[in-house]
């Protein structure tokens, strides 16, 4: 039997992917949790990732014309009592205030005082709390469309909480429009659905389908929810933003009204969608690897560390000086429209550790510069993504940086495009559903399944059963479909659509 | 008697300055109080100076070797127990949460369900979690200095909600350093302090005062509060920011440990600053007339608005193409090493509206191009600050647009400047003290007073009974003093300061 190759984190994906993924949090120091129950702390390198992603999603909003503002972190109970169907999905899980006040206790410590004539509700989304502003904003068709964002954190209480993907509180940035047409609103849907995919892709080199959920799976008071959807590489899926066709459902359980060219009242047509840091955890589980993160270019917190190597004091001199330019130049240097992201790390540490320290981090270049290489004018490259290194020319370096986190980049995408097909099927028999979706070790489940791709009617309730039985759902009905036509898997029913199936996080 | 000139606020700053502060934001569309007791909607415009300003104070903190991170919304009760002083001032006025869940309650509504073992309170401010998480990552004097800042939302409980100056919910960035030397923190503490200093003088044209604060107004728990002061223009001063030298007290509450150099255990040394959504109040109250907002250019969300001026079809497609065009020039121009932020309003309205809505938000410039300016190829050129109108050929605008947006920023601050100079009294008398200090109108007490320097003492508590009769604090002993020498104004007592007192928001 050959021997195991040493990797940095243990276990390694094969052996137990749930607590590889901590572990690669862990290691790449980007957050813990906290002692508030279900709460995290997301610390630098990892909040430097969301910094990337907001800014690059935020230019993405702002080009499509919405604005950012921000609205109260509480909403009264009773606001919650107005839309039934969005109650009902989020009343369960939430943090509710009570008092105002804090007094001392008998026992010197301290307790809550001053009692709220009505509970607040920390918000698990803002739909009721926005939608009762806009019924004030909106009289006329000439008030429409608001396209307005917010970036904010919510709260859904969680028993189980898991880092970036299921957290008590957490961060995200919540759209909220509302316009005077039905044929706007689902354009504006779909535009942000796309929006959403082309940064999965184009920024998290992340390759994910765009679809619409099952009636099962919609957001709790929308008439259509659209999804992208990820596989990661224990061939799950994980839901990475939604983009919710709201209807008239909002909008006249809150009273936005407004008098249309003709002089009549009409109800307005509202569209809610929103991304959370969740994306980090979806980033973590395509691209890393047993030795830790893998983080694409263009969300990196920093592109290139500098690393000095050195002996004596001397030679310490020297090397800082040379790596101190060197990195001013790399910076000099761009990629993705933007200065090249360079870390200089002279800490006092040994160059073995310090080395893993950034692997184990993700960044994806790493140039090493010691006396000798000051002498050829040449830096030791390594790259994350592939693990190779290379002696190269400092000029060759300073030329070609762009185009090697190009490279890096793409190749990732690549990567995990070709993880998806290798587990995408076809499945058209039911027998064949049940067994992909069947783990060979009941006990202790090996990475299996993949995503089904079934012909699908959605009408019968009696198909979530079978679904829950081999923890399954429909995770979406792409829009890209090739119009053949078949049966429903578990109805027989003709359509023309399929969905993917998938075990889900 | 002449007649008033017709403002586009009323009341006038004059005739009732509170209420004409409210009449600002609401004409300039800046913000609104929400249903949510004490909670405020920031909405486009202002929350389009907040990012502003959160850009630029992020960069300034980076520069500074800051990094960001995320932790908690909730602390422990318990937490607050920890810090007598700290719990002491801000137990009062906090939001407590008891339960997670929400239940049907038997008229049909809704209940809290699921108590809590340990309620939560909502951060009305993080030195508690924050210190806990400090505790756990220091061992050794190698883990500091910790330099990490946090933007979030907070609250405190308030009665009398003032949008931007006091709501139960704001935003604002908290910065929390440890570190291993007295000094060093002393260091921080100061150097953030000028941070903001330079923020409030350069970007947002407001003077300062730089002090540190007296025992009284101290922050809950701080050995030493270093504060920014500016005058308003009812004479009255605003706090913008605060740095706090927290000495080893959170340290030893929090169990902040280090093994020193020579491997002794030592309690570290701690800062922590702050400025808030509260600088749009100040800023706000600095620079706005009786017309509405004035924005200093570093800090507008726009610009310059390009207002097409046109009567027909046929001259609205000339005029708008002109303009489209026009504001493709200005924005190549950079100002404050950034691109010109320009803004088209070409939407359905008369011109003598749009054209007010413009002067109330405070756009700094305003371009009418009609018919007769194209075929001049010249642009009619409105300022916000002097009101000035003048005709300028387009290129001549193009080539000094910036200069123009620098002039504007250092008028500004000059006006603003002239005012607290004009408002600044030494005065060494008690009854000229308490003369100043004195509205000859006690119904409806007129604009009075202004910033008085007086020798101090800060020993004597009967002090703050004389100052409490007046309405008026000492709100700070600057950090520049001439070093004459005289008494305290209340005891007599020798001494070489000087505190700022005054009325104060
Ligand atoms: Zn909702
Ligand atoms: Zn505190």
């Amino acid at each position: 039997m050959a021997k195991q190759k040493k990797t940095a984190i243990t276990p390694t994906r094969e052996a137990d992917y749930p607590e590889w993924y901590q572990q690669v949090i862990k290691a790449a120091d980007l957050a813990e949790l906290s002692p508030v129950r279900g709460c995290m702390v997301v610390k630098p390198w990892g909040w430097g990732i969301w910094e990337n992603m907001q800014r690059v999603l935020d230019g993405k909003f702002k080009e499509t014309g919405h604005e950012n503002a921000y609205f109260p972190l509480f909403i009264p109970m009773s606001y919650l009592e107005k839309e039934a169907e969005h109650v009902e999905g989020f009343a369960k899980e939430c943090a509710v205030v009570t008092h105002h006040r804090l007094e001392p206790d008998p026992e010197g410590g301290l307790r809550p005082a001053g009692k709220l004539d009505e509970p607040l509700i920390v918000r698990p989304t803002s739909e009721t709390i926005i939608g009762e502003m806009y019924a004030r904003w909106v009289q006329s068709y000439r008030d429409l469309p608001i396209l307005i964002n917010q970036w904010a954190n919510v709260v859904r209480w969680e028993l189980r909480p898991r880092m970036f993907l299921r957290t008590a509180e957490f961060l995200w940035q919540e759209g909220h429009t509302a316009h005077a047409t039905e044929a706007e609103a689902r354009e504006e849907t779909e535009q942000m659905l796309h929006v959403y995919a082309d940064f999965a892709e184009n920024y998290m080199a992340m390759p994910v389908i765009r679809g619409e959920k099952t009636a099962a799976e919609r957001f709790p008071g929308a008439v259509s929810t659209l999804t992208i959807e990820a596989m990661m590489q224990d061939r799950k899926a994980l839901q990475s933003g939604t983009s919710h066709f709201l209807g008239q459902n909002f909008s006249k359980a809150q009273g936005i009204k407004f008098q249309n060219q003709t002089g009549d009242e009409e109800f307005a047509w509202t569209t809610s969608w929103g991304v959370s840091t969740r994306l980090i955890g979806a980033l973590i589980m395509t691209h890393s690897d047993d030795d830790g993160l893998v983080l694409p270019p263009r969300l990196a917190p920093a592109h290139v560390v500098v690393l000095p190597i050195y002996r004596s004091d001397e030679e310490r001199q020297k090397v800082l000086a040379y790596c101190e330019k060197l990195k001013q130049e790399l910076e000099a240097q761009s990629y993705g429209g933007e200065p090249v992201r360079v870390r200089m790390d002279d800490r006092d540490l040994r160059g073995g550790e310090k080395n893993w320290q950034h692997i184990k981090k993700g960044v994806p270049l790493r140039a090493e510069v010691g006396p000798r290489d000051i002498e050829n004018n040449s830096v030791f490259l390594a790259r994350r993504d592939t693990g190779e290194k290379v002696g190269i020319p400092r000029n060759e370096l300073l030329g070609t940086v762009g185009d090697i986190l190009g490279e890096i980049q793409d190749g990732l995408f690549q990567r995990a495009l070709e993880l998806r097909e290798q587990n995408t099927r076809t499945i058209d028999n039911l027998d064949e559903f049940r067994e992909y979706f069947t783990p060979k070790k009941a006990n202790k489940p090996e990475i299996h399944g993949g995503f089904a791709l079934c012909y699908f009617v959605d009408e019968d309730p009696a198909v979530e059963a079978e679904l829950k039985k081999l923890k399954v759902t429909a995770r979406c009905i792409p829009l890209d479909q090739d119009g053949e036509s078949g049966q429903c898997l578990f109805t027989g029913k003709p359509t023309t659509t399929r969905a993917v199936f998938a075990k889900a996080y």
